[in-house]
């Protein structure tokens, strides 16, 4: 039955292929490669199809809207005018994995107008990349369309085959899953609903969260996702894994609306990112280049850094969030000693969880305990742990714990900003654990994004850059406000510290080809103490040394050695995370396959260092490494930190090797990592 | 020949132990095991012999003393009267291998009288421990002997055997050479007048410095010394290789004299440390239990440190010691980066050389740069760099570079000391590069010995700490004052920087046995640019991994991390040298072959945590060591620092590997080093 839907589906694509050959409707990647074709049929649907290198990729997919007081927007639509562009130039990042990004597609922008009375117009923007493609619905301002309330955007995606498919369920409160791998005619949510998350909402099991990653049976590699979710609903999206389809299915307000706007407006952009390798997936900036140039005039206030924290202590159970518990963490005291250890070590900033009155407590029970995010704990001094972390030359990050009130939050953001303006706090992570109040507006709802957006563009405003956790899934806003440094919106270390069950060992050799590619995540890698001593049935699924990997495969701007001090004294391999830049100006992806492995070499900016790591899954594996990236003609010292001989996530997490050797970009390094391992390497140029 | 005399020199001993078999002059260790017998012989001449299980290791010495202006004090003596005492206490350490002492010796004092008319009295002083023995000469006020102008002391050590011996010659004015290690009957220092120190004496190729370490044909291992070398000249070996015998030579002032003195007086103590393992030496407590009590009241000013110094930098030519040179090494500017350096990787102090005015200019040319221990350069804020570090919480050592010109620094030794009291400074590396002045005088004859004592009294009274570079060799005075810290009074890593040879790998484990039984020395290990970017044709001949062994192998209460920064800084290796502790409790010696190879676990004062450090000579080694040495019921985290598969010493000493792994008193590891190289552990206990 699935291969007779798959040769029918083909059949129609050749059909319509004929039917369609429109050069005014059809549009290629720079190379060639990617061709996108838009068609009306005799019912006045509008389609679009996608190949690469003239194999069908998606076929024929439609696109209408539904709207609560209006007639859907789906047929007897006719092309009114097409219009094409290309744009070729490139830009710079602030930061990133590479600070130069070539911006280079093709446009075509298809106007569209029902025939019928309404004669309501909406265009189709296809901008198409050599790395994918990227198109939005603009809806231009109309006596027949004003104030809009979309009830469903029908966005299709029909798979020309099978594929294999990483994804994790349309949850419409959280990201933090674990991801599956299936063929997409067995995508089905159903275990999820069983999961552990304290607050999540999956209403549709055949729905799934995006980026959505997916391999052809001809070994291509598809990303399924949007750019620039700007005043509109997440979309997730729903899968008829009969017949290969996939349809937009927008997160809600509580009334059941998706999108409540007016016109004019447009919609984010539906990406789809297309390559030849897993690498080519990593490599891609199809997500930013569909977002807008930053709009931060001045950024030097902007800049990376690597920190630790009063955080994984409480994860763990060695110290409380709350102050009404036995154990405190975050005291005055206990914050000095934490600026003491990142002084001693060059990490430049401490984050401050839990310092504020109720924090977390709102959380659980009944939600009674009053806060705001100005008054601290009574054992927790803000103004002289400020000043001592400067006379350290350590910088504090600052929390805001929500625990998702975000209404309450919106409300008192300016004085939360101003008080972190006054302590000289340039650095905030904001919290969202916990349902949304005002109640049911769910985590990837258009109330949620605009709230998120509200809050990027106040903390901007005081020149504060954020990083979120219990966030809206990046859509590449970070090249529009740089501010916004990361993400948290997966499911990140913390799961391995009280998830029933943890991550496991393929989790992170997932993330990056799927949650990833969206933007940078705030994953927190760097546990030492894999077996964690305070959590007798929990551990990390990694071994050591490919925690030290971590900090070099998975892209942030902010990087947390997350462990607790005590774990890093006098262990050697905290060398690395002392050494390993945050700042890059080049990365090349090595080797790479989702949920098996991945090996990243990144260039420090401004310097000729380079570094390196390699993870796996829970097989183990060997490569030879060219050191081809390296910079011609300049000497290395490499700081190697292997797995040990008998290294093995569960048996011998701990058990590794550094060692030191001297290459040239002309040496080929052998890596060998464990079951559940990783190697990271520090190329010091030597002057 | 040879084999001859042995058995001429056994028949004899044998003899004469029939006819000397008197309770009342002889004396056994409290084990039994070493036995001294002494007697007088038919022309009344005094002489001993000791045996180590009735087996003869010294046989019939004879004793006597020359004067310059007195009869020969040699025959016609008769016993007067012998006493017996039994010591058994112990004491305490504020620093050393391992803190408890144990003192346990029987004691056999024999009175001698002239039978002629002078009626000369002196007495013979043995001290006979389980651990080897000392014996002085006691001069009590007597008429016909009140000033003491000593021509000669002719102790005679009469080897039951010609044994392997190594040994170095008997330089009056510096203890700076590489050890031969040659049959008894084979020692001739003739070699060595060709040698390139600066300053060296050797006026008697036949004669050998102290400690001069031996090995019996049947695995007996005997160090000959001197303890508490007090207002008298330096005791070289002269030796007879035809009969096996060694005299003692004192180092003699100007005018030839060797020690000018008067009744009442005593000589040093003349030890032969005596074990059945090398590891024995190393574990003998002889030399200091053999000196004075403590004589300073309250130390709580005293303790080890490691340290940092703008000191190799110079050695290397990276920066020059002299400000009138291109680029002068001490300024303030940079000593301020080293103490940041310092403050970074929690090391104790920073040592600040070649500071002021003329340091070390006046060692060369013609002598006439006038300069104090007060005067800075003029690029060197002494107070300001003082002030800096306070700041950040690290100690300067200051450098009293003499020059040789010990009677200018006697006079201003006092101010000098002021000085440093007024800065705040609480420990002088004090150093005497250079022919000694007054003229004449040679660094082991008794004005320089003097001297020496002189300022460690002084130094004392100031509550200042001293480490003493080009020093006499070190006699146990540490016990009387632990202000004492160390001595070089040998061929430190100094010579690697420049010397024409360097060291050879057998140095550093011929030092354990030799030099070090006398007391701790700043050797300065850790150089991690082990081929010397700076310095072409020299090297230090050793992995990298053993230069992190030394810090355990060799006891110190000063251990300098002595590379550069910029070595040090990234490279994981590093971390041992933060870790590795310099206050210890215990001690344990796990295997030990002189010239070949030494093992030594050290316990953390005050803690559960061990160290380990195991080097070898330019053989590889494979051993296997219980760690029955660690703490019963304690787990440890073992970071293991060892040669990389590849090293060696000469062809790829960076090649290491630091590993991690979990043990406890029952594990047993197995420990691989290379040629040349090392392994370093630090056993971190887990609470």
């Amino acid at each position: 039955m699935k291969k007779y839907s798959y040769l029918l589906l083909s059949f129609l694509f050749m059909v319509c292929n004929v039917y369609s050959n429109n050069d005014k409707t059809s549009v290629s990647s720079p190379n060639g490669q990617i061709k996108v074709e838009f068609n009306i049929d005799k019912e006045g649907k509008a389609f679009y199809n996608v190949s690469h290198k003239n194999v069908p990729v998606i076929g024929n997919s439609y696109i209408s809207f539904k709207f609560n007081d209006a007639k859907e927007l789906k047929e007897n639509l006719s092309v009114v005018d097409t219009k094409k562009n290309t744009i070729n130039e490139s830009w710079e990042r602030i930061w990133g994995p590479t600070l130069k990004v070539v911006n280079n597609c093709n446009m075509l922008e298809i106007q569209l107008q029902e025939k019928s009375k309404l004669k309501r117009r909406f265009n189709v923007i296809f901008k198409v990349y050599d790395d994918g493609l990227g198109f939005r619905y603009q809806f231009p301002e109309q006596k027949n369309l004003n104030k809009v309330f979309i009830a469903d955007e029908q966005t299709e995606f029909h798979l020309s085959g099978d594929y294999t498919c990483w994804w994790n369920p349309g949850d419409w409160d959280s990201d933090e899953h674990l991801f599956s791998k299936t063929k997409f005619s067995e995508i089905d949510g159903t275990p999820y609903l069983k999961n552990q998350l304290t607050h999540s909402y999956i209403p549709d099991v055949m729905a799934v969260n995006t980026p959505l990653t997916m391999k052809t049976k001809d070994g291509i590699y598809l990303s399924f996702h949007e750019a620039n979710l700007t005043n509109y609903a997440s979309m997730t999206l729903k899968c008829d894994t009969k017949n290969l389809k996939m349809t937009s299915a927008l997160v809600a307000w509580e009334d059941g609306t998706k999108v409540k706007t007016q016109t004019p407006f447009e919609t984010p952009w539906r990406t789809i990112q297309i390559a030849e390798s897993a690498a080519g997936l990593i490599e891609s900036n199809l997500i930013e280049n569909l977002n807008e140039k930053c709009k931060i005039e001045n950024t030097d206030w902007i800049h990376p850094q690597k920190y630790i924290g009063l955080w994984w202590a409480m994860h763990v159970g060695q110290y409380d969030w709350e102050m009404d518990k036995n154990n405190h963490g975050t005291t005055t005291q206990r914050s000095k000693s934490y600026i003491d250890f990142a002084a001693k070590h060059d990490i430049e900033s401490v984050l401050i969880e839990g310092w504020n009155e109720c924090n977390p407590k709102w959380m659980v029970g009944e939600r009674k305990c009053q806060f705001d995010w100005i008054t601290s704990y009574p054992d927790f001094d803000f103004p002289e742990v400020v000043r001592y972390a400067k006379e350290k030359g350590v910088k504090i990050i600052g929390q805001h714990e929500t625990n998702g009130l975000a209404g309450k939050y919106m409300n008192e953001m300016e004085g939360a900003y101003n008080f972190m303006n006054e302590l000289g706090i340039k650095t905030v992570k904001s919290g969202y654990v916990g349902a949304k109040v005002p109640a049911n507006n769910y985590q990837q709802g258009q109330y949620m994004i605009e709230h998120y957006r509200a809050a990027i563009e106040k903390a901007a405003e005081h020149k504060i850059q954020l990083f979120v956790h219990e966030a809206i899934k990046p859509t590449g806003l970070c090249r529009t406000y740089p501010n916004l440094l990361a993400e948290e919106a997966a499911r990140g270390q913390e799961f391995n510290a009280w998830g029933t069950p943890g991550n496991n060992p393929s989790h992170v050799v997932i993330l990056p080809f799927t949650r990833m590619l969206a933007g940078s995540m705030d994953f927190t890698p760097g546990i030492f103490d894999i077996k964690l001593k305070y959590r007798e049935n929990n551990q990390v699924p990694s071994t050591l040394a490919q925690q030290l990997a971590l900090y070099v495969v998975f892209y942030s701007p902010v990087q947390m050695a997350c462990d607790l001090p005590e774990n890093y004294e006098n262990n050697p391999a905290f060398q690395f995370i002392r050494d390993v830049p945050v700042e890059w100006d080049n990365s090349k992806v090595i080797n790479a396959e989702i949920g098996e492995y991945l090996t990243i070499a990144r260039k420090e900016k401004d310097t000729d260092n380079w570094a390196l790591g390699s993870i796996t899954n829970e097989e183990k594996r060997n490569f030879e490494v060219p050191l081809t990236f390296l910079n011609e003609g300049v000497q290395y010292q490499a700081f190697i930190y292997a797995d040990g001989e008998n290294a093995h996530w569960d048996k011998n997490p701990l058990d590794y090797s550094i060692r030191n050797k001297y290459v040239t970009s002309k040496s080929v390094l052998k890596i060998k990592l464990a079951e559940g391992g990783g190697q990271a390497i520090f190329f010091k140029a030597i002057e």
